[in-house]
């Protein structure tokens, strides 16, 4: 997963990018990138690490002009420093061309293949390098054009922003799998993967980037270009709301905190218990925990407390406990715990390692019966379009039942959150890409299906 | 305000400083130092940061032996980088002596100055440098006879760990102003700022370290030493229940999180309102705000979200609106706030220029009436005993009246939690120090009196 | 100017490449880059400033494989920090590439808007970057014929080295413009800029690369591959005798040092003169220095110290006078100086600043009379085969007579070497590019003839 | 050994200091301090590595003030980082005290001790610490008194800059042992270690300060204070003149490249031999080379090429040779070499570890016969006054004989300057420490009579 902003219009642009990255940081943390566009010149920095760390005042007042892009990566997948990391900024015929890109193309080694095969040269292994490929190879007239046809060659999951000299391109995928929105500043525009990031730089939300469409700025105006076509299955991913966005965010056009708060209540409507408290563990899962407890009258309790300091690169051996990266993170409020029977809230259960280690640090705290309730299906099959998950052996919801997955937990009960309840509570008949709870793939797995490997992703 | 932790038995005691340290990481970020002693010798590194950030694997290992000190600074105050951080590390007549101190000496600069006439040379501002030369010049005939002379000297806050050699002394000063707890280890012992660093690295908590008593580990053996006497009225810091200690941690005797609710549901009953929902500032006042909720029976909220990537050194001055940096830490989520009549339970107002920007967000996010709690009463004077406060001009409550400040800060309704009912909360009848909220200064000011300088403390 | 070196054989050919480019070092400071070659996958690292400081244990632990390149760059040109350094590694269809690069391209810019108009991606401004994608594009059906085909379009100064998985091309361009020689490892082959990397790595010179030949190294084996062609009158630059090589290296069947003291001979016999003592601007001057003193009688002396701790970018504005370059890199022993004729004998001559300043400071040790001798000919035309020189009207030879540049160095007389008196004093007859000191240009000037702009070089 | 250097009056008197250090850093390249005192207040920054990449714009702009201390310093010795590097700054009853010491105490672990019993913290290892603590401690009125009386206690070798608030001291050692020059400004003074400093700042040398001198300058005036008398014989360190000293430098009276000259040629006289071509070990024996080339009529030549890029922490233990460390630094010129009888000129034979790879490198280069000259005598003895030399048993020439220290360094022979042609060669009749070739120490050896052990010295 990735975060990606794109800026149009004003005097400092890379500033209101650095805020916008700030904002989406949650999205990732591996690399950040900022790339400021001045009379067609782009001038590019990135970082390893939070963007609050690698870009410095004097940093920032290189990167000038009235354009810019910026990208938060989350995957470490490619390796190799900072090639794989964006924007990627590349010189063509018609001038400097950047991409960010937030998602994961499913026919990027089949074309990948066949522009190596025509000599093309690439740097990176990351999927995003074949968009830019496409682009430059194009024999369309004009930059619109070459967008266009470069576009619709790809398959599966992008929401992309693209500078070419001082334009700025903002397209999404047909199915519409990642999130894409639009905001008005008073001298221009700002494209953001979330609209925690309009709310930084005080943009005004104006609506998302629909499925298949093409947007291009130039010169202070909004110009709608041909689109590649609506998918009949529109995708949003609803990953996003279970776990990946910030509360504050609009996605999908649900508020995401609503979002969660309802999951938490039909959580209570389909697996009530007998407790004493209901906890989240933090942050992930606090709206979902407010809302069982709402729903269920439970009450809500602050049981975790949460360790905001850890590092990225903290590893003693010596200290390698089996909870110890689930101790190091969270710390229990014995008294809160200790003799009640408790209900936990977690947002997914993915691998199921981080949450057997808090049921033992909760049952160390005394409590006398754990509960664990899960806001959401369980995960049993990988993602082909830009979320970062372990292969189908990790996933314990593709190993394990729900029974047997209770024994491991050592929880008392364990109940899950349906599909048809998650649908439910989120505004109803609208199709969602469900795939890592239903393995209902909609975009074809071009690569996959022949048999290639599949490329690091954002 | 100031976090330290000592260790003494286990064979990487460092290592358990390291997490120590973590753990107690809110007590302190602006630089982080640990020493370890190995055959009487002390090897020392002090960062500047964070003390995953400063202390890789690499210099760990450079840190061996059974004992250890560490310390996490919170003030920037003496500057010059490095020089006040602390251990202080020297060698002296009995060998290699390193100190850690958390709080703020009262006479310093009245000791400093006759060390001073005496030809002692200091390096550093700090005030917990008098302290190592009181011992060095001491003509007692051993350690701990040099270490009791010299503690006897000292007016004011201190929670003192000291190794001389591979001896460990752990101290408090008589009225027992700054916490400091002793745990057990399998093989050794740890003694911290708070029970939360005991519970990192799995050490039993023991007990408190009493006011006026001095404790010394060899050979992991626990030794207590004559004392430096009990004052007549013990004054354990109100502020650290209030504000600086963490949730999960005991201290005087009480979880955090659970006085914090009480002083929430006394604020509750002080201050009713007519409101639709209550929310914290996050994370600080979340137990307060939880138990103004459980008392008034208005719903509980999660309305701020907090950004947690904020740096250090973040100041880019095109963006110097007011309210700017309120606007990076917490972002409202506007479905839950819009047309509500909403309850912001704060934990203390000092400035109050973060509050001022707080409710100015709340009310852009579509509040319909805005009532503002605080957990606390009024901060009226400043701390001697190693708070960090701004000077009383500083302090909103200094100056203004609860009305003024109710308009200042744009309120419908503003309620203090009262001194009587703070008191009330918290175990009954208990002496505690409450200068900040009172200006009852227990400990005499020596320095002050006299009117020399106040200095850099911890 | 650049160092290239390349290792074939031995088990950490990297080592041997570092220690190449640490021989190489005077020929570029600006960068250093080595890429190692292991099954087939390159591993690449570059930095900025010396091989020394840049490639530490680790780094170079991480550089495995039998097959290494490295690079040291001189020029700035390009800027942009690293984007422009070498080794160029790239994926395309036939696997992994590498490629070194000393000299001038001066078609590069026609083939690369050929290749842009083809939808080429490209990264950098240097214009090494062309000749990969020649190779990648070539329809040919294996990497030695892409190779040729590639190489045969250039036109200019290439000493080239490339890997292509673990297979290694040297090759030079028809003229020999730059020098490349090859030397014999006990387990394999090493091919450098000069003998001086040689000798470092303990390799046996063998011979140079001819001009237009290619050659390739396999599985140890040495493979003569269809050549370029050489041209009617091959080129080598004799800059390299007079100023830029090691003179402890051999280039062009000569060692250096011996041309350099027959210029200085020569240069005794063209422009005599009655002083009391002659010595050199270290380190440059001091084989013509002395070779002068040989041929004149005139005692040589050590009278300018040099100092070799200058440090890149030493720029404080307030010592600003102007000779402060000058006085920072050399000082005069007095004693030598003072009341004496003295004879400054320099390597060359070209923009004349240097010079200027150094003179200040030797008329102000006393010298009675400055006699400046010159062991090469006015510098009059620019380079367009890969020496970095400033434009036309910064040459000082360019601008100015002999009798005006002696006036404006303000010394008693000034003589410069003769063409004819060069050349007469390396190996007689043989043909050498002078373009620089004639104006002769042998390599058509493509891009320049087309107006178009001469690229960065190295 | 050290370099320091003292400025007062000019209005940016670090950018003196900073240039002075530059010219000095041959006198110590392991760290750099520069101290600069504004209105009494001193502002220090130490750092690792040369003066020029420790100290850039931003970090001169801190250092304002009239008055500056620098320090480069040699030894690794006492290790630690920068706890023993210089200038030392404290603050005592008087002010803000600085120092930078060049040399060597005899008695300063005995001085230690009795500090130490009196409750004196020392934070570092390095001897010169000792004498902050004499000056603090004196009860003497004033500050004049209290470094009179200080400096009274003192044996052994001391070159010292110290400043006080804002007045600056100089003083040496009765005996004289480390050299220490007045130089005057337009505006004021500056005090250095050779004339080389002097010459760069583009100061009038005045002087040298005089054995057991202490002089005080104030407010642009220049006051001599009571002195620490003078030895009845005066130690001037003649190795200052045989190897320490930059060539360009005056020291004890002389230009050191005419000492060396003349030491040459007398050495030339002493050890006559029939060859082809004498050359040096660059730079350090170029003078003495040119010296016995002059004397015996012998051509000197440049046959050891030196590469000056050698960083400070290169180890590559793969390439451990035996003559690595060598061949890393020089290359021979092989034509130069091949088939003649050469003469090698070194300054002097330490260790001899070098020569003997150096040795073996021109034999390789093909050299007929090899005729080794050291233009000082033996040395046989340590040095105890600041001159950092291995024990008595690394001593090549205290643990062998003359014949078989050639047959060791596998010479045609060997020729050492005798003590008495090398005493004739420099200002007849004056007294030298001579301590490391004879054996004959001035100054009292307190601390090594009394069995302590020697400190880390500067």
């Amino acid at each position: 997963m990735c975060g990606i902003v794109g800026v149009s219009g004003p005097e400092h642009a890379a500033e209101l990018a650095f805020l916008g990255l700030y904002a989406l940081q949650h999205r990732g943390q591996e690399a950040a990138g900022i790339c400021a566009v001045e009379d067609g010149q782009a001038r590019l920095r990135r970082e390893d690490g939070l963007v609050m760390e690698g870009f410095d005042d004097a940093a920032m007042q290189e990167l000038r002009g009235r354009v810019a892009l910026g990208h938060t990566r989350y995957s470490t997948a490619g390796g190799e420093g900072l090639v794989n990391a964006q924007p990627i900024v590349v010189r063509y015929h018609s001038g400097e061309l950047a991409l960010v890109h937030n998602g994961n193309l499913t026919n990027a080694q089949s074309l990948r293949e066949e522009l190596v095969r025509e000599g093309a040269l690439f740097r990176a292994t990351v999927d995003s390098e074949v968009i830019v490929h496409l682009i430059a190879r194009s024999r369309r007239a004009n930059p619109d054009e070459q967008v266009h046809e470069a576009l619709s060659r790809l398959t599966g999951a992008f929401s992309l922003l693209i500078t070419i000299g001082d334009t700025l391109y903002a397209a999404r995928d047909p199915w519409g799998y990642r999130p894409l929105v639009l905001g008005r500043l008073p001298d221009g525009w700002v494209l953001a993967s979330e609209t925690c990031a309009l709310d930084l730089v005080r943009a005004e939300f104006v609506r998302e980037v629909e499925p298949g469409e093409v947007l291009k700025i130039q010169d202070g105006e909004l110009i709608p270009l041909p689109g590649l076509g609506r998918a009949a299955r529109v995708q949003p991913c609803i990953f996003e709301l279970v776990y990946f966005a910030r509360p504050d965010s609009k996605v999908w056009g649900e508020t995401v905190d609503r979002a969660r708060r309802e999951f938490g209540r039909q959580l209570a409507r389909e697996h009530p218990v007998e407790a004493d408290c209901v906890f989240s563990v933090p942050d992930s899962s606090n709206s979902a925990a407010l809302g069982f407890s709402e729903e269920s009258g439970i009450p809500f309790e602050l049981a975790l407390i949460r360790n905001h300091y850890v590092g990225r690169t903290f590893i003693h051996p010596t200290q390698a406990g089996r909870d110890f990266r689930v101790r190091i993170k969270y710390n229990p409020v014995r008294e809160v715990i200790e003799g009640k029977r408790v209900v936990v809230v977690d947002d997914s259960l993915v691998r199921g390692t981080t949450s057997q280690g808090l049921v033992s640090l909760i049952r160390e705290a005394g409590a006398k019966e754990v509960h664990f309730r899960v806001a959401s299906p369980p995960v049993r099959s990988p993602c082909f379009y830009g979320i970062d998950m372990p292969t189908r052996e990790e996933l314990i919801g593709a190993r394990l039942s729900v029974e047997e997955i209770r024994r491991k937990l050592d929880v008392d009960s364990l109940g899950y959150l349906s599909l048809e309840g998650m649908l439910g509570a989120v505004n109803g008949g609208r199709p969602f890409c469900t795939a890592c709870f239903s393995g209902d793939y909609e975009a074809p797995l071009v690569d996959l299906e022949r048999g290639l490997p599949v490329q690091a992703h954002c």
